[in-house]
């Protein structure tokens, strides 16, 4: 039915109590420790409900914290390619999707996200396993180094989010795409593939 | 009297009013846009017991943040010094400040700034004219370059002060001192003073 009308399937009601399952059982358990099952019993459903309207434990968590895009399909887009041009495909990419019409749904996030200790434990979960560990499996890298290396590169990405999107600190905040994907790419491929 | 006890000069609502006021007008007007005259006015009070109560309107900027320690003055102080050591010195000194007594405030600071428009502003104003044109005013650059790299350094701090101590993102949020000094600073080094 759901394909026919092309709306989301399921009683909202339904979807909502599973989402909020979802994100206690994300914040409280971490991504890894957070089953389907515990998810699912949370909100009082069968498992396989879970499954039916949100697909993958990946997609759930997605769909939990309102976010219009998947930043790690994305990241995963800008990793591959040519080795030396990572770091700036990928601020490339964050600028694009921030520039656009998901800026706002991201500047939300970022806020919502600082307000609380739950709140944020549950973005630095979603931060950690769906961006981070993502980007650092698909690099070159020795996977003893790649936490080190993926969390700098995260203290640049989040600082220019903050202060270009936030706090829109000038001139950054009306600096062009390119003139801050030459000057902040080369801090991202010294964090992820440079001599630290 | 104050000397004597040791207390903060002034009847404690008055101060209040002051700070209220003051808070309001830098965030609507602008530091340089704020004067002590529209601030007393505000506050109802002269301005001369401004001046009595806070001292320059830098100290009353201070004051009305909050902060127990001034980032501009510790900031110059990390600036002077060899050129070549200008990032890595800035990154051990917002290190040390915020892995100290005073980082929780710090936390809180950065939390409540985000939380609406106008905390944003009023931020944003102390950053950019307490920090970031004190920084700028210390460095050998093109003043017509300045702002950028300036701009460019907040981003990384800004980034780090979120990752390490807001969301507390690992390994970064545990990683000792001096190794985030050796593989930062150089990212501040060359925002500040090498080629962009």
């Amino acid at each position: 039915m759901a394909g026919r009308t092309g709306r989301r399937p399921g009683n909202p009601d339904t979807r909502e109590a599973i989402l909020g399952s979802a994100r206690t059982a994300f914040a409280d358990k971490g991504y890894d420790g957070a089953s389907i099952r515990t998810i699912a019993t949370g909100a009082g459903v069968d498992p396989a409900l879970v499954h039916h309207y949100f697909g993958t434990k990946d997609k759930l968590f997605l769909a939990a914290m309102n976010l219009p895009i998947d930043p790690g399909e994305l990241i995963v887009k800008a990793a591959d390619g040519d080795r030396a041009g990572v770091g700036e495909r990928l601020v490339r990419m964050f600028l694009t999707v921030w520039d656009g019409p998901a800026g706002a749904a991201g500047v939300a996030l970022l806020r919502s996200a600082m307000g609380s200790e739950w709140t944020v434990k549950l973005f630095r979960e979603f931060v950690t396993t769906q961006i981070m560990r993502r980007l650092a499996a698909r690099l070159p890298i020795d996977p003893a180094e790649a936490p080190v290396r993926v969390s700098l590169a995260a203290s640049q990405m989040a600082g220019l989010a903050v202060v270009r999107y936030v706090l829109k600190v000038e001139p950054l905040a009306s600096m062009p795409r390119e003139v801050l994907v030459s000057a902040i790419g080369p801090t991202v491929q010294r964090y992820l593939l440079g001599r630290l």
